[in-house]
């Protein structure tokens, strides 16, 4: 039995609220069970220096978690620097979204995605990816809306979710009290058409078989596309 | 006219919601108008290195702003290291909220407040002064629930709020347009009983006069009853 | 009685060397009691890029203490990296200077003021300030002198002073024995008219009235009335 | 048709020379093709402060480029701090070996895994895990040899391979010019018995079905196998 | 007697092995003894600022040391910052390489010499220099045979060498164990013609003559004539 | 002829005040000519680590530059971080001084020299040293006076001087013109009784012969003996 009482194909709850924040283009807070991250997007007027006048736009990302979203504090990064786990997190975001994205039909222009963790239990990594889609598409339905856009670069939502072996058996969505525990855990990016994008799967102190990955994903797909369905509503 | 219609004495709306979040022995998310920050207590077990088997109690406290907390995205901190300004808020937030600790009554234990703006319109290091005492005194009310304080160390409330002579007229709490064109400014730091804790009246490219001072801290006075009023019944 | 046998509102000795250094356009070297600050004011041709083709000037600070300007060592920042009281108090020193620039006399044009503690015994900061304008209207009477500047832009004087609570009684300009004991202290910036430009009150472990407040502020007053008058002997 | 002219399920060829360098407790110079990687294990007496006192052993890595082991020179990281992708790759390196490890056996020492790029083509961070597990494998049996150790801790070699999709094709053992070219790849690290320890896949401006990531997990199970043999050969 | 047997005149073996990396423009493994540094030259396009227009080339160097390049496993630099030595090493390579340099035949370019010990028995920063100048002339060669450059600008090779006061006598070429022992020390940068190019002379607890200093610089010319040699059959 | 008219073995004025600043144990202002350095011993009481429980004393350096201390300002090191020349030089600064150390006489404790330049005109790394040397011995007067040291741990003065070949002649003590033109310049740190200590002779872009380097240090023998002439006079 899993500690919150789940199935073992049960997905927390998942909540978006969407226009949380007034000065960013788009933005959202995801709630998966108890895991809250804020996520806003934020239009810039200049690309990276390797895109100037290439016509393409680009997305990237940023990942914090503020200090006491864990269950105990954490040194704040602002004094002590990025951890390296947290720069793999943001670069795993900036990966992911990028995948959905048109950039010829984006155009020469950078939207960052901030996802900041306001309060962690398990999977906030996965949480900020999806999140970060609905942030993201909100920003370019505005520059749809006002012309700035005209063909759609968004139209397959990213999502991710993490699965792992629990007490010996395949589970999706591992909460915090999971996640610890877990032998093998996993993340999984995936379009809203089913397609995958990133699979990141990792053997702390054990190993795991084909067979297990395979059930992983299964359990992945199910509850990406809940996630999808959510971040549609979400969006209109 | 004031930008947001108030009246010269008048504060912007003030709500604080209390336990927004799960791990924190304290927090609140409180709102002056659309300056909204998160803060959290966190009850550590060791005091600071100069305190060690003095008796005497310590809180602290750490400022940081999400990175589209404002009107054009802000660098993160976490990636540049705080900035100086960053640095002087966080000094004084904690210095403030030591001057209504009884810290013998605390004893020997560290409370370390995190002030995180969500959302900024002008005045987030007196909102977070206001909501840190809040977060404050909910991880303290834990303790003598559970016996491990007698005698409250927290007596009485600390406040802050922003006052500034706008477009030639003394006014109560500065918004951010207000704030960003005002010659002078100050933060005013009170206990409940009415006493002064800090008072830092500043001009950039103006002066002012002792009568000016007056006023200001007359309208201070008047703001900080209303904040002190509703920490009271956050605080329940 | 206070330490130094000084009356209440009696200021130490005031001695202010003028160009004491080879290179600087301004420099002095101010003593105020055993408090010793080196003030040096760089002209440089570049303003900051925010001010560029505006027309305006600029004029910053930094500050630093040598190590064993204290009674006991400490680390050298150059090692370790500017502390937020060293970032505090020069970001104070540049409000401060600038509060007294006509910047469209001034031209566009940049002075940095560098003041360097050589011997600290409390009010470093308002020694800093005091003799930065010095150092600062010396570069400025050469560029007037040149004919690079027309119109004067340092009309009125900008100097300052602390002053505190010790032993239950305003005094005037703390020295570090009294500072170290005084519950509640404050630092004044004022122009030679007598107009304010910062103050900064702050109660560690302690809170003041409105009363005291205005006492200290008599005798800042008084105490910046006798620091202007050495400035403009100073300079001439 | 691959630009180095191998079939698609071809590895480059693969030598491991042992014992480079005198100071190590265990070293190796693993050369995949033209990426060429130095593979170092140090003993060290203490272990980090979480196991103190555990009877439990720790294996750590750290991971570096020479600044022209690329076909371009790059930035020094001893000047510039190590990058994201430098810290994600070590504690990919990290976190692999452990999987190989019994830590029990091991018993309370650390033995700390150096990876230093000499020269670069494409799969350096495979190249690292392979070489380092032969450093740490060279290191372990010195202390058995010893007396130090009784029971083997490293019983299943840990090797890595990556694999993609280049030209549309699953190819094994990427170079570089197939990985700066190919829309998916992955990184596969298997213990000698076929388990699997980690799978990274991911698809950059691109995305993959479940069978082509089948396909490419059954080359690395063919590449792992030939990366074993030579690590068994190469430790006698 | 020293501790290698030795004569008191005798240099330790020297390897000089060239064309060791593929990507760099000039690149050799140079062993003195077991003293091992990797040398590579990278031809940049771009000269530092100060040089713009001026028709002058630049030569520059890097110096670093692998973790377990020496005795005790060292702590990695690229996550702490350069040392102070470090820096010394390297400001001492680049100056003792331009002295070599004619920079007008150079013409408007930089080469940057990077000099990575592999493993260090004392004299590392000796044999940076002697292999960082084979790794420039090999660079520069290329450039003749492109037609690059017409005058060779590199006539006259550099070398160095150190020598000690080891055990009361005058000694070449001090490997780690009598380097760690002797009381004075000095590095000697000639050129191949004899003349000088830097002296680094001193004395740790202990003081020379100048009659030692003639001993030691009468070693030294002895030790150069055979790194010369050696450089000159290296490069053809 | 030089710059500044002096003959070729013509040292500048030398001056050495002495207690220029109360706080530290031994304190002087050294001038050469328009080089001002300020040097202060603090006593401090523990060791470094790997002295402890050694019966050893121990005397460091640290070595700075007031941003306006040169002729244009440079930025400031506790903003940036210390420059590889400034760690160069404070490394120096305290192997010069220990030489002169009697390690086992001054007992277990620490003495660090703090040397700031004031004003800067060549030559300063030298002024450090000698001036350093005065600020140590009346630190260790006072150990003396005070019965905590019983045997004079300093017998013999450290000074040290610039000599360089400026327009093809070998001239003592460099000012700055001299030094930003001279092909060669070397630091000669030597005792007072005429032992040398430390030697370092440089030429960027030129070379030097054996004949040269004698002249000069003829040269340094000279200057050496009127600097320790003045540190005597200084000591009292």
């Amino acid at each position: 039995m899993r500690p919150s009482n789940r199935e073992l194909n049960q997905m927390r709850d998942i909540v978006i609220e969407t226009d949380v924040t007034r000065h960013a283009e788009g933005s959202c807070l995801i709630k998966i069970g108890d895991t809250h991250v804020l996520c806003t997007a934020s239009l810039e007027e200049r690309v990276p220096p390797f895109l100037r006048n290439s016509g393409l736009g680009w997305v990237t990302a940023e990942y914090g978690m503020l200090p006491r979203a864990t269950h105990t504090r954490m040194r704040r990064e602002a004094k002590n620097g990025q951890s390296g786990r947290t720069q793999e997190i943001q670069r795993l975001i900036g990966r992911s979204l990028r995948a959905g994205v048109d950039r010829v039909a984006l155009g020469e222009r950078q939207i960052s995605i901030d996802c900041d963790v306001i309060q962690a239990d398990g999977g906030t990594r996965c949480a900020a990816i999806t999140g970060g889609w609905v942030a993201l598409k909100l920003a370019v339905q505005k520059l749809m809306k006002a012309g700035d856009i005209i063909s759609d670069p968004l139209v397959d939502p990213v999502a991710a979710v993490s699965c792992g072996i629990y007490a010996g058996q395949a589970v999706l969505d591992l909460d915090y009290p999971e996640d610890s525990e877990a032998g093998v855990d996993g993340n999984f990016v995936m379009l809203g058409s089913g397609k995958l994008v990133e699979v990141q799967m990792s053997a702390e102190g054990s190993t795991f078989s084909r067979d297990q990955m395979g059930q992983l994903i299964d359990l992945a797909e199910a509850g990406v596309s809940q996630l999808v369905a959510a971040q549609l509503a979400a969006v209109g």
